[in-house]
This record gives structure tokens, C-alpha cells and sequence, in this order.
């Protein structure tokens, strides 16, 4: 199974050391702790009159960690469905993750705004970092099984770099709202990733189908990834939101939209799938579909009523395209993709862009009150109108669709060239060809078969 | 091993669609923010002087994710024991639990009083819908692979019904105190769920008894699940308790407990298992029974020592239960209790409800100092003696048990219509009959089975 | 597969509930709640006007849960990886946590000091015992698969003993700083646990080596304690930090260090496994070396491009210490590291103790400003220069080591008595010995196999 094609063992350390090596220089020339991490900043706060207990870190830190699980356990278990892939799965998206944090530190820095000449970090930093992986991670679902971890890499410095570039236009440049990145995350990692899986089509890629299926404890796994992304949607949408009610309203705002999206995905599995019986493909990703169409109007006054019809439409959309429009994807646009990120990033990642920039132009100040200040700054100060801002919402969303598409492009065709070790068209969505997988001797007994009851008696006994 | 009674492909979808449609417009119509989660009116707090830093998010937000992890990761994996039932342990689970939490969102409301005709939503009436769901996954435990989702999803819609009304009884129109549930929760859920099971008595169950068992990975992925709530258990106990030393107390308590229960467990297993080992039904359920039995008395002063000794029985009694009451259960009481739930919240709740009786009936102002006004405010304000706060705690666990049991009764015979599409006694504890199963081409290979030394050689080679 | 020797029947029930029984009753005579525990006290302080959200909890709780997840779900799965051996990882795990944390109370609390001969608790205590509890379970990774638990409570026992010891050393007689534990916690547990491994030498061990590797699925599950572990390092170096800018920048150069640190991981575990391909266990051992090298000088003001070089050394030694290190360890000084702890846990643990000696060395006003107070209160105070507290960090360390490898010595020597029911050598790594094992009736019929094409459809139809 191995051939010098393939192999990684100067490829991958190359890359590896590289980039570190870069990355930690650049931090020592550009980055700086920011206000509240530095010691000697923070207690001239501190005599100042602040206390210990207003930083930042109470106040984020707990959001942060529940998008870092889940950036490093949801996504990376999300992927292990497939049967003999759940190495890669697990263990790129954490290479590329730890990559794509640091990376994104910079890039983002770069962005939006240095601070004489240093990037500061902070708690804030992290969880624009992690966000910004989590895009790159959804990427990572249309092309998986299909790249070698060099490759993934690659595509990740220029991900997240043209990330930062979208993420500056959309949210300071043209003053949109997108605290939990429908836009900016889901709808860009969606369709850079599956722009790049165009470029990448594999025409002989059914010599692996066998492989490209789950298996039983395979879809298990799968879960853990799944009900993690779940259950902590409500902290990734609120995580950078203003502090106080906007925090508070997105969190709840984005719990409804989940719970009813759920039922709406069960609902509609049902319908649609063999026989009346449910499917696990559906359960795993359309469930999610909720969270990622409430991530930009979820700190608006959506109302919980609002955030359910919401998630409701976004699974009934993203079970349907799993039924219908997956597969024509695959057979007339030639985007093969592996883990169906347009039904659970792309298409809901839009609704969720249209819905804000509907809210945004309904937003009026009978409802918002002074509370307009931290969620539309610009309508409260009187410098646009809601209707506008509405306007600038919906431009966002063709700017991110933009600069992913084309962005994906070019990345695509870096990625064309042979030199990364992919993998050949069959062995694709197979862990053996880049890890050392287990079985040497002593292992011919297999440990999950259940015993006869002869034997199982005398090993009781 | 389909045939038109368990086909769900019109069941399931109407019952889901149904509901959340009801669920919705009863949302658009009754349901508002709180004044914590509106941009207008916490707005108006901030021009009264108040800080976003007292946004109650803040102080009950980390609470309620644990909350959260607990409902989909713990009751969700706990009951993966199964060998051929994840699926739908995980997926049931997560289905219910998504209608059951908006259904008590609306119920609780109803019941706990609405503010001009609305229910005000915000962090805390999310974790009471989710303490509310816990309470249905743990009936869902009893009934667990003998039960179409459609049957779930109807005894949710009463279960959650009257856990609103019996909460409302003992809590409000009662004046107990049960912070973690033991009673309101625990018990309730208990003895719901084995009046339901006891309903639909399977005679001919054991004709699928050869699923009703687990493997050694189905092992694995449960202990996911008890680890799960063995941790977070602190944060349920104390998610609603008041601000400061309650909150602090209650987790510090039930940690103590759990760690006692856990050793009470380990060592009470070896005594009663086959030939002095352990047993893993033991270690998954009875070592978080300690968590059950201080959920009523854990905010009360009952000390670190109290603590132990309760924790300390309520493992001995769980592993008893499970080693000589389960099989009577089943025998003579035709009980047949999937997960043993009554060694786990029945016998454990009634315990912890008895302790917090006792120590609310042992309550000083030596002891609690001012803090007796957070604790038992009649006490405080000198409506009540302690004594009689007792006498309160131990007609609320009959109260309890009343409407649990009939309530349970009456589900039972409700969920017995031949309607639901419930699985024949042939294949109980099998996902096959709900789910598409994977398993197609390709999938001769066998991902687990370990390969030969030649094959691995080769494939490593 | 059963002996008397090894039947536990009445050793693992004698074990826990003496040592149950102890530690309640030294609960009973000893600990009390502390001022943010206690009803009445903390009323006091609310009485002088505290607020009930400058408790405590709200600014550790989070990091707590953090830690605990860490030592039950990560330690616990991260051990999970051999192949028969996850019932005992977990369980084990789960039962020696338990008991410790119970015990490191108490002997933490004898010897940091008691108050008016008794100790306080509260979540600080709690954390602390956690941390104990981890050097625990670090030291059962030596000798993972090759002890019963009646072996590793005692071990336990006498193990927490000697930490409280060694920490009251470090932290208060030589004023050394060491949040994260780079040397109380990783260096000693490590040293500790490679002593009593080369004690408890087993010449014959090789009878067991089929069942001394992983499989496919018990790597994955391992991968859920090396990601828990991974993301949740950086709250567990900063849960007893400092309030304010020192857990905030605790918790960032630990996620930088990490970051570094796995990238390194997989750059040198391609070159140095077989064939440029990468080995699962540099990748769930060797990218969390990072966070136990930033354990001392994680606090300090070590930058983040500092943390990244530090991580990056890490993970290097970390990987080559697997790959030539620990071979050598095995023949030469037979110390059979199941776990390679040496590798994760002691080098990293005394580069870590290192970089905070020379950091703590280099420390000046210009750079800590009014912040040197929490980080170093003596050269803030003028009672030592930086030097010296460099010089007593190096102090430290040497303490450290030796105390744990002469603890190790004598631990080791104690457990070599043959009453405890260790498993002979041609049963080791195997969860039989002391699990009653799935595998009765029905289990013929292997749930993990994938059925035959005509089968599934069978099933699917």
C-alpha cells in the first residue's frame, strides 16, 4: 500500500518545521500580550480602579473552551464516520487545527489592526482563531479522505489568509453583522471547500466507494462529534457577541433553533429515507443545520419564535439536499463531497446570511432600545438606516461567496500539483496509507468478537 | 425485518412536524424574552446602574452547558450499553430530548406563572427545561429498545406535562426545597418510566434477550456517558440553587458524594459479581447514584461527612438493587426495567429525598446563619419551624411518588394503542428495525478484525 | 482464566470501604466548609459587603470542571488504547481518582496548614485534589495493565502522602512557583510511577506482549482522552493562578505552547515512524507535551512566542524519546513504561521545570510591573533577587525528583508483596482477569461485523 508517492516522511516535516518555524518567529517580531494578559498593563488597570474580576478572561474564557471542543472533538469525531478513516479524521483536524490557530492569530492581526506595529493577543484572539479554523475544518469535510495532510496544509495557509481578507471587508469594511459567521464561517468554508473539491475531481473515484461508508461503531463515533457541535452551538454564536443581553439573547436564540431543527431533520428523515426508517448521514450533520443558520441573526431580537421557524427550515433544507441535491452535485457539477458540507454549511450558511440581513432591516428602536448601540452601531447612531444595513448584510453575503469560490479556485489548482503526496484514486478515504495502523502480532484474536458461550464460560469461570 | 407496523416513514413524520409546528406558534404567541435576554429592557438595567457583568449568563450560563452535556452526552451514551441498540440510544435520545426541553419551556411556564399572559424565557428556564428532559430520558431508560420513537415522543408530551404540574406542587404550592431533584427529578422520572414498563409487560420479551446485552466496545461508549455525569453531576445539583455560598456548597457536596458512592461501588461490585470481579452494569449506573441521593439536601448544610455517608449508601443500595431487586422486579413484579433504572434514580431519589427531609428538619440559625434566608426562606422569615420544613419534604416525596405512578399508569396504557409502530417482542434491543444500517458493499471487510501478521505486514509495508 | 491469587472477592471490598470508612470518619473529625462554603460566614462577608458574585466559585468553578473532565475522561481514555485493556483504563482510572482526590483533601489539608485544627474546604481544595489525583494517574500509566486496583489504591495511599509532602516543600519552604506542575505534579508522578514500574520488573512480561497493542477502535477512543486533554490544558495550568492577567495569560501560552507543540508531533513523528507514516502514539502522547513543559512557566510572563519554543522542544523530545528513548529504558534499565510516561510526563516535566528556573531568573520590574506581586511576591517584596528564585525553582525540581523516585523505591517494594492480587504474566493487559467480560448467549452474532450484501439488504428491507 505504500509507494514514494505517498510517502510522507520528508514532505509532511517539511511542512510541519516550516511553518512552525516561520509562525515563531513571526510571533516573536509582531505579537504582544494584550492589556489584560500582560502583567505590567493590567495592574496599571488594576490601580486604575479595575478589579481582578472584570478581565475578559470570566467572561469568555468559558465560551472559548466550548468552541474549542467544538473545533478539536465536533469536528474532528463529526468526520470519523467513514469506516477505516477515523485516524485522518480525528488526527488532521487536529494538525490542521493547531496550524490554523496560529496562523489565523497572524493573518487576523494583520487585518484588523495592528497596534504600533505589534498584533495583541487575548482571549479574543483565541476564539477569532479558533473560529476562523473552524472554517477551514469545514473545507476539510468536502475534501476528506481524499488529500494528503501536506495538502490540507497547504490549503489552510491560504484559507485562512483569504478568511482574514473576508472577515476585514465584510465585518469592517462594509459594517456587517455576522457574530456567529453564517457568513463568514459556515458560507465560506463551505463553498471554498467545495470549489476545491471541483478542481479536485476524482472521475475514478469509485474504485474506493467500497471504503467511503460507515460501519456500525464507526457512526457511533461520529455522534460524540455530532451532539458536541450540538449542544455547544449556542456558546460558538455568542462567544464574541457584546457582553450582557447579546450574549445572553444569542445563546438562547440559537438553543431554540437547534432543538427545532432536530425535529424538523428526524421529521423529514423519516420521509425520505429507505423504507421510513431513519439515516444516520441526516441525524449526524442536518441536526446541526440550526445552529449554522441562526449565526448571523442570532444576537439580533430574532424571538425565540423567529429562531425556531429558523432551524426549522434549515433542517428541512439541508435533509433535502442530502436526498436530491447531493448526489446531482456529484454527477452533473462533479463536486464530490465527502462529508455533504453544502446541505449542513453551505445552504444553511446562506439562509442564515438572508435572514440577517432580513432582521437587520426590520431592527427598529421601539424593540432594540439602547441595546441598538451593541447590536447595530451604525443604526443607532444614526448613520444608516435598518433597511440599509439589511442592504449591507446582503452584499456581505455575495462578497464571502466571492472571495470562496474564487479563493477556492486558485487553491484547488495549487493543489492540482503532484508534488503533496496525494493519495491515488484507489485508496482514497483509507487510513493505512499515511498511519502505521495496529495489528501485528497477537492480534489475530479479535478483541470486539464476542465469545462463544463455551468460551466466554471458561473466561468467566 | 420490516413490515408495515414499525414502518415509521408517516408516524414519525407527523408526529414530529406536528409537535414542533404546535410548539412554534404557541412560541409566536406566548413566549417572550426575559428581562435579562432583551436588548430594550436590560438595557433599561444598564441606564438603572447595572453592570453587563451581572448578566445572570454569566453566574448560571457554564452551569447549564454542563447541564446540557449531561442530557445528550450522559443519559445519550449511558444507554449505548447495548450491542446493537447506539443508534437509537444516542438518537432517541437526542430526539426527545430536543422536544422535550421546548414542550417544558411552554408547560413550566404555564405553570410557574406567566407575566402578563407571557412566559419569559431566558438562562434559567433552560435549565429547568433541560432538568425537565432529564427526567424523560430517565423513563426513556426503563422502557429502553422496547419503544418506536413515536411511542417516545408521546410519553414526553405527557411526562413533561405533569413533571410541570407535581414540580409546581411540591415546590411552590408545598414549599419544598429540591434544588437537584432527587424528588422532582429522580424519583418522579423513576417510577414514571417503571409504571410505564410495567404497562407494556413484554411476556415474550426473552425472545430478544440475546440483544439485550452488550459488547465490550458498547461497554466503552457508555462509560463515556456515566464519566459524563459522574463529572458534572456538581453542576446539576447546583445549577439552580441561589448565588454564592449555594451554588458553591451544593457542588462541593455532591462531589464528596460521588467520590464516596464511587469506592462504596467498586467494592460492594467485587463483593456480589461473579467470582469476586467487577461488573460493568455496576460501575455504569450505581456509581452515580451518590448524585441522586444528595440532588434534595446537596444545597443544605449537610457537610462534606454527610455527604460521604450518603453517597456512601446510595452506591451500596444501587449495587444491591441491581445484584437481588432487579430480578424480582422482573419476576414478580413483571417490571422490566432495560437500564435498572429504579437502582439508579428510583431507590436513590426516594433516599435522597428522605435525607434532605431530615437535615431541612435538623436546620439551625446557629448553623446557617443569614444564609437560612436562601436555603428555606420560611424558616427565615419565621413562617415555619425546621420541623416542619421536614414534615413539607416528606409529603412532597409522597406527592411525588403518586402522580409519577399514576401518571406513568395512565402513559402506559395510552402508549399501548397499537398505533405507534412498537417494535414485536422478537426484535426488541435492535436498531435495525428503526435505522438504515450500514453495512453495503465494501463492507466485507471488516474494519475491527484485526488483520494477520502477513496482511498487516503488508499493508504497513 | 480465574485463580484464587488473583480473585478479588474479598481484597478490592476490603480495600475501598476501609479506606471509605477512614476517610469519612477523618471528614467527620477534620474538614469543614470555608468562608465562600459556609451559610453563615459567607453571610457575614455579605454582611460586610460582599457581593454573592465575588464568590469564588464563579471565577474557578469553570477551570475546575475543566480539570476534572481532564482527569476522568482524559487520563481514563487516553489509556484506553490497549487493545483488552479499556474496562480496566477507564474503570481503574475512574476508581483511583475517586478514592485520591478523597485522600489528597486530607493530606493536602494537614499539611498546608489546617485552621484551628481543621480543614477548609472549598473549590481551590477542590482543584488542588484534583491536581494530586492526576500525578495518580500519571504514575498508573507506567504501570498500566500489570496491576490489580488493590495494588494501585495502596500505591494511591502512599503516593498522595508523599505529593502533599513534596508540594508543601516546593511551594512553601523554597518559594518556588509551579501552577501547572510541571515538577510537583508531572515530574514527580512520572518518577514515581517509572520507580515502582523498575521495582515491579516483570522479566516474563513478554508472555504477554499480543495483548500490549492497540486496536483500530481503541485508538480512536483514546483520542478522545488525548483531544480532552489537549484542549483543556490550558485551563488546568491556570485554574490556581492568580485572579486577572495571570490566569488569562496562563491559559494563552499554554494553547501556544500546545499549538507549537503539535505541529513538531506530526513533523517528527513522520520521520522517525516506519515508512514516512505516522504513529498514533506520538500523536495522542507527544502533541501534549506541550502543555506539561509550560506547566512552571506558564504564569510568568514567558510571551507566546516563548510558549511556541518551549512546546515545540517539547513535542521534539517527546517523539524522540518514544522512538529511542524508551526501548532503551526497557532493556537496558527495565523500567517497562506501558504508557511511556517518561516520555510525556518526565522529560517534558523537567524541561518545564527548567524554562521556569531560567524565566523565573530573568524576571524584572520593567516586565512584570505591579503585576511581579502575584507572580513572584518575594521579589516583589525585595526578599530575594530574581536569580535566586531561579536558583530555587532549580532547587525544587531536584527535590522533586527526589522524593518521587525514593517514594517510588519504597512504593514499589511494598506493592511486590504478593497479597494484593496482581495478575501474573501471561495475563496482563487483560481485562478479564478482573471484569466479568460480555459474551454470553446471543453474542454469537458479532454486532461490529458487517453483514454480507444479501444480508444487509435482508435487514434494510
Amino acid at each position: 500500500m505504500t509507494n514514494s508517492a505517498t510517502n510522507l516522511r520528508l514532505k509532511l516535516p517539511m511542512a510541519c518545521i516550516i511553518l512552525e518555524v516561520i509562525i515563531i518567529i513571526l510571533f516573536g517580531i509582531l505579537v504582544q500580550y494584550d492589556d489584560e494578559t500582560d502583567a505590567k498593563l493590567w495592574h496599571k488597570e488594576i490601580a486604575n480602579g479595575s478589579s481582578n474580576y472584570d478581565n475578559d478572561f470570566y467572561y469568555r474564557y468559558p465560551s472559548f473552551q466550548d468552541v474549542h471542543v467544538m473545533i478539536f472533538i465536533g469536528f474532528g469525531f463529526l468526520m470519523t464516520f467513514l469506516q477505516r478513516y477515523g485516524f485522518s479524521s480525528v488526527g488532521f483536524n487536529f494538525l490542521i487545527a493547531a496550524f490554523a490557530l496560529q496562523w489565523a492569530t497572524l493573518m487576523q492581526g494583520f487585518v484588523h489592526g495592528m497596534h504600533g506595529g505589534k498584533i495583541h493577543v487575548g482571549i479574543e484572539s483565541m476564539i477569532n482563531a479558533d473560529f476562523c479554523t473552524g472554517s477551514v475544518l469545514i473545507s476539510f469535510g468536502a475534501v476528506l479522505g481524499k488529500t494528503s495532510p501536506v495538502q490540507l496544509l497547504v490549503m489552510s495557509v491560504i484559507e485562512v489568509t483569504l478568511f482574514a481578507v473576508n472577515e476585514f471587508i465584510v465585518l469592517s469594511v462594509l459594517g456587517a453583522k455576522d457574530a456567529g459567521g453564517s457568513m463568514t464561517i459556515h458560507t465560506f468554508g463551505a463553498y471554498f471547500g467545495l470549489m476545491v473539491a471541483r478542481v479536485l475531481y476524482r472521475p475514478n473515484l469509485d474504485k474506493s466507494k467500497h471504503k467511503n461508508c460507515s460501519v456500525y461503531h464507526s457512526d457511533l463515533f461520529a455522534m460524540i462529534g455530532t451532539i458536541y457541535l450540538w449542544m455547544f452551538w449556542p456558546s460558538f454564536n455568542s462567544a464574541v457577541t457584546a457582553h450582557g443581553d447579546d450574549q445572553h439573547r444569542t445563546a438562547m436564540n440559537t438553543y431554540y433553533s437547534l432543538a427545532a431543527c432536530t425535529l424538523a431533520t428526524y421529521g423529514l428523515s423519516a420521509v425520505v429515507a429507505h423504507d421510513g426508517k431513519l439515516d444516520m448521514v441526516h441525524i449526524q450533520n442536518a441536526a446541526l443545520a440550526g445552529g449554522v443558520a441562526v449565526g448571523t441573526a442570532g444576537e439580533m431580537m430574532l424571538t425565540p419564535f423567529g429562531s425556531m421557524i429558523v432551524g426549522f427550515l434549515a433542517g428541512t433544507v439541508s435533509v433535502l439536499g442530502f436526498k436530491f441535491l447531493s448526489p446531482i452535485l456529484e454527477e452533473k457539477l462533479k463536486i464530490q463531497d465527502t462529508c455533504g458540507v453544502h446541505n449542513l454549511h453551505g445552504m444553511p450558511g446562506v439562509l442564515g446570511a438572508i435572514v440577517g440581513a432580513v432582521t437587520a432591516a426590520l431592527a427598529t428602536k421601539d424593540v432594540y432600545g439602547d441595546g441598538m448601540a451593541d447590536v447595530f452601531p451604525d443604526i443607532h447612531s444614526g448613520e444608516v438606516e435598518a433597511s440599509f444595513q439589511g442592504v449591507r448584510q446582503a452584499i456581505s453575503l455575495a462578497v464571502t461567496l466571492g472571495i470562496a469560490l474564487l479563493g477556492g479556485l486558485i487553491t484547488g489548482f495549487i493543489l492540482k500539483l503532484p508534488i503533496y503526496g496525494a493519495p491515488p484514486d484507489t485508496i482514497c478515504f483509507e487510513d493505512g496509507i499515511y498511519w502505521e495502523l495496529p495489528g501485528e502480532e497477537g492480534s489475530h484474536e479479535e478483541l470486539t468478537t464476542v465469545r462463544t458461550p463455551d468460551e466466554a464460560e471458561k473466561l468467566n469461570a
